[in-house]
């Protein structure tokens, strides 16, 4: 079982001092999900010896360019490498007319089946969810329409106490309902409670991405919680003017949600191409809330 | 006095084995033009320590992704990174459309002047004028439509013969004429011939970008003459007809076209992914054409 998260670019705006524009890779017990996409993410993934192919969906925050640039490189790669697995990608209204003018939709033949969902962060939709996760979107305050998206997993099966199996002559077909919370009935009535068979689960681990916004306080409802949140780190705090002014934040600022939402681990990045020594930044957040890291390109990060 | 070209991406479609998709830095006495934006060639560019704002003018062959998903990263980074002088991008018709989605050109404050230039490559037009330099388009036989570039030097003054300015007390308004053909005459009326006051000219150099294409006899009238032309060579010739079905050329066809334009040499690039080793393309073309090189990213061909 895994659940981490792949630094593949934390750099705001420009590409500088090595650094790269928004891209993470979820690995969600080998399943695994792209957020944002900044130009050369595909290039990205090829460095660092990730498959790829193996995305099956890509969320996207916001339509600039420093998320979005890469996105349009990576499917037509999808297509010309012959991919036929399924892929959904889900962001805001415009993502398809953008994808739309650079791939030229209409008249490219995509071989595989290529699901845009765009999205109203508003209405805080849960768009995606399946066996083991469930991913929802909640609006950040940005210039545009800017979604932060909440990876929630499922709550996870009990575990079944040593030789009850045997000793209660349990038939295979009753085990799953056992793991999520049955009793047990013997051919004579007796029930056995369900606390008798079982251990509770390991807890349900939960990531979120907060990114691009301002310092907005209703962002630590929304990822209250949270095992692990990565949350933009525009600027300093000597900046905290032009960061409300631009719609970014401070790492002081981003260190106050982690604290407010009574998370465990905080991620910093977007970090503004003025910072070439990036200390500063941690320090600034650790101060607030100490379990803070750098999101370093190349980095991975446990969320469980 | 310089004219080169710099090689930032030769793969074809995709990013493969540490080669990036087309572009080309065509420097001409420090005037610097972008030929084809693949993307990551703002990477590309810092990565070799070369200056993205001295860039005048790009030119775009065509619009497919390998070869215009860098120009929204590089224009925006100009953009951000409040650029003043003025950028022309020369392409075909729909880049405007492209730029207009990828940017948000009506909403987004430009700081400086961006001029889009869509042309008709069958017109054959002058797409670039300058004291130096002459650059007009040409069509190539490719599945959208897509434009070629020939770079020519204009004419060159002729140099004075050592002394002539004393020996004929030449005033210093006379001397732009004579370098430039014109006699000179003496107070005594004595007409002293252009020959006897000059040696010729350091001859014009021209450089011509003919991809993707497929293998097309009329380019070798487009070219003719050339110092040095980049045709592509996607495919080794077992894979002629392929080559000829997805509209790209063989490495034989590219030397094939260098040898009827009579052109001194030849870079051929916009290899297959297929190929990790690009040998077999180097020696194919140069058994018909013998100065062929391969166009490696990071090396630099003289064109002068």
């Amino acid at each position: 079982m895994s659940f981490e998260v792949f630094i593949l670019g934390s750099n705001s705006a420009l590409p500088a001092h090595g650094r790269h524009p928004s891209s993470q890779l979820l690995n969600h017990n080998d399943c695994l999900y792209l957020i944002d996409c900044g130009e050369g993410t595909q290039m990205r993934l090829t460095q660092y010896g990730l498959k790829r192919n193996k995305i099956d969906v890509i969320f996207i925050s916001h339509l600039h360019g420093d998320h979005i640039f890469g996105l349009p490189g990576l499917i037509t790669s999808y297509i010309l490498s012959s991919r036929v697995q399924p892929l959904r990608i889900v962001g805001p209204v415009g993502l398809l007319r953008f994808l739309d003018v650079c791939i030229n939709l209409e008249k490219t033949k995509v071989p595989f089946e290529l699901d845009i969902i765009e999205i109203e962060p508003d209405e805080r939709p849960v768009v995606l969810e399946n066996d083991q996760l469930t991913v929802s979107a909640f609006p950040l305050d940005h210039k545009i329409t800017t979604s932060g998206f909440v990876f929630q997993e499922k709550d996870k099966e009990r575990h079944l106490r040593p030789n009850v199996i045997e000793e209660y002559n349990i038939p295979y077909q009753k085990i799953n309902g056992i793991k999520n919370g049955d009793d047990f009935v013997l051919d004579s009535g007796e029930v056995i409670l369900n606390d008798v068979l079982t251990t509770p689960p390991d807890p349900a681990f939960s990531y979120a991405y907060c990114s691009d916004t301002a310092y907005d306080e209703r962002i630590a409802e929304y990822v209250k919680g949270c095992s692990c949140i990565y949350h933009e780190a525009t600027f300093l705090s000597d900046l905290e003017d032009q960061a409300a002014k631009r719609k970014h934040s401070t790492a002081r600022q981003a260190a106050l949600i982690a604290k407010k939402a009574q998370i465990d681990k905080l991620l910093i990045g977007h970090f503004s191409t003025r910072y070439i020594n990036l200390e500063p930044l941690l320090e600034e957040a650790q101060s607030v809330f100490s379990n803070t890291y750098l999101a370093l390109e190349g980095k991975s990060f446990s969320i469980s």
